[in-house]
């Protein structure tokens, strides 16, 4: 397993030829320059990460981790903790949202345990890579100690190695674990210094009386644990989960193996937010699938500097705005390899230099 | 042909039983309610207007439709009149964006011309309807008569009745003419009462000279012609298209014969604000597929109350955003169909009633 001293010693920005090249070749394509908007952005991202014109979407894998959280013994989710473990289970049958929007985009699901606190079978598409049966309760203390999260993390960098000698190209990012909104605010509102408050949504679900409980144990815990803003690692660990430290590290290997990654919603981004700080080139690499109904989503966003590509008011984490992005992917990756040119399919380009006089 | 008198007698507002349905069974899935956002409003939508539940997606089909303009004399697009034809064969061949993100969305092109100026080869493939060498110079007197408007929009339905007998079961709108971004600023200017200069983008990328002979060409065709905004026939005729006219009927057939209509972007949606004046219960069949660059989108959108799913500055019409957008529908119809309920997946629902006490 790569340590993530060694990964983050590893992580650069990427060259700017394939970006030039795609430009180039998104150009002499039969419309108007530019006039597929974001679709042409998108697959000039993909090229300049990945730094290959055209870039390949041979094998792109959406990570879903799943982790329990203490925190929920504070009343913070409107389902019970056994969920989580549940919802592995549907992952791995394929039931769930992300596996059949994963299959509508032609991308593999890969499912770990990180931290889920209830049973789950063995299952040969399971990664069971459970560090302690959930979290600690934030609101008494740290959620991990810094070595959990760190060996968290390294299991999101190993997951995406073994992904990536299969031939993984691109990568989602994507989550289960009751509780882990609560977490994700933490995280934002530490690192951002943003008010508890705005950073804090429903989730999945809760009622005003569900919101104001996770407001309070989000402030009880800031308090109790004094995170520290300069340290990624120490505002992860006290108030983190394990899933969201094992995401941390698939972005974190995602941009040092120089695969595009598309975050998923906003635990996904708060996770991609703590990678930034702990190597600031690593943004070049990420991708914002959307912006979800979480308030907190929209200021993580502004925080990466990242403009998402749908907005389409989902709540439901798992990787399931990430599939969707990455059907987006194909479409634009589709524009650069299959459209005519101007040459090829003789079409006249515009009249040039413009100044027409009737 | 189905006249068009005959045809506007049959659209009714669709049952809402469908609807009822495709909620109780969203609902019933594993996740947290309304938590796929506009990706469950699309399905509902489908099925609603459908009136079937779950609602098909076997053979979506995009009615490019092309013509050209008599008002390109007064130097109101980047690109020569010929681009049109060209585009067309580009069309046949398969290699313009509409075929490319067809492919992608699973959905087959039906390319018509219903006005085209330039030669066209006979191909198997082309709906060949043309009315005329295209339209009159609107800004000294009518675009079309009269007659050539119904003509066109009898094409429309003719060509929306053959594909549903082979199974088309989803309509997307596209469309091809140089110039015809002035075409539908006209209309739109005519029907809303909008500010021309409010209602005149660049279209496919004419530079602020560009855009201001565009802009007084509207305004002096407004002046010659009169369009009454209270018979969008006349409005249509004159400062209208043979290919906008043509989608008319598409889109009028749509919503006759209960199959969503997608609309691509600022062009389709000013034909369907013809649609919706000609007769308003159009409205509840028609989907928007994003809003695009044109900054008179963003008002036709608004007068026919419908919200984009994407908003990705696309501006290059041919079907490109329908196409799209066709893509996410398969996306929400398969999370209708294909996900697991929380009682198949042994899944614990929601805490309710909600009031946890810690």
């Amino acid at each position: 397993m790569t340590d993530l001293t060694k990964l983050l010693s590893i992580v650069s920005l990427p060259d700017p030829g394939a970006e030039v090249e795609v430009r180039r070749r998104l150009d002499q394509l039969t419309k108007p320059p530019g006039s597929l908007g974001r679709l042409e952005e998108l697959v000039i991202r993909l090229a300049a990460i990945a730094g290959t014109c055209p870039p390949t979407l041979r094998d792109p894998v959406i990570f879903t981790l799943a982790g329990d959280h203490g925190v929920v013994a504070q009343g913070v989710s409107a389902y019970p903790q056994i969920v989580t473990a549940q919802m592995v289970e549907n992952f791995l049958r394929g039931g769930a949202a992300v596996n059949v929007l994963a299959r509508h985009a032609g991308a593999r699901v890969v499912v770990a345990d990180l931290g889920v606190a209830g049973p789950l079978p063995r299952h040969p598409q399971l990664c069971a890579h459970r560090i302690a049966p959930g979290t600690a309760d934030m609101t008494l203390g740290p959620a991990m100690t810094r070595e959990q999260t760190r060996r968290a993390i390294e299991i999101g960098i190993s997951l995406v190695e073994a992904e990536r000698a299969r031939g993984a190209d691109l990568i989602g990012t994507g989550e289960m674990g009751i509780g882990n909104t609560t977490a994700a605010s933490a995280i934002v509102a530490a690192l951002t210094g943003g008010v508890v408050e705005s950073v804090t949504g429903a989730g999945t679900g809760v009622d005003s009386a569900g919101r104001r409980r996770k407001i309070d144990a989000i402030r009880r815990a800031l308090t109790v644990n004094q995170p520290d803003p300069a340290d990624p690692l120490d505002t992860l660990a006290k108030v983190g989960g394990f899933e969201i430290a094992g995401l941390v590290g698939v972005i974190l290997a995602g941009a040092a193996y120089r695969l595009p990654v598309i975050l998923d919603g906003f635990i996904a981004s708060a996770a991609a937010l703590v990678a930034v700080r702990l190597k600031p080139e690593v943004r070049s690499a990420l991708l914002a699938a959307h912006r979800s109904a979480e308030p907190g989503h929209a200021r993580v966003l502004e925080a990466l500097g990242l403009e998402p590509y749908l907005a389409f008011g989902m709540r439901l984490g798992e990787g399931t705005g990430a599939a969707l992005c990455i059907s987006l992917a194909r479409a634009a990756l589709a524009v650069l390899t299959e459209m005519a040119t101007f040459k090829s399919a003789g079409v006249s380009d515009r009249v040039d230099p413009p100044g027409f006089v009737p």
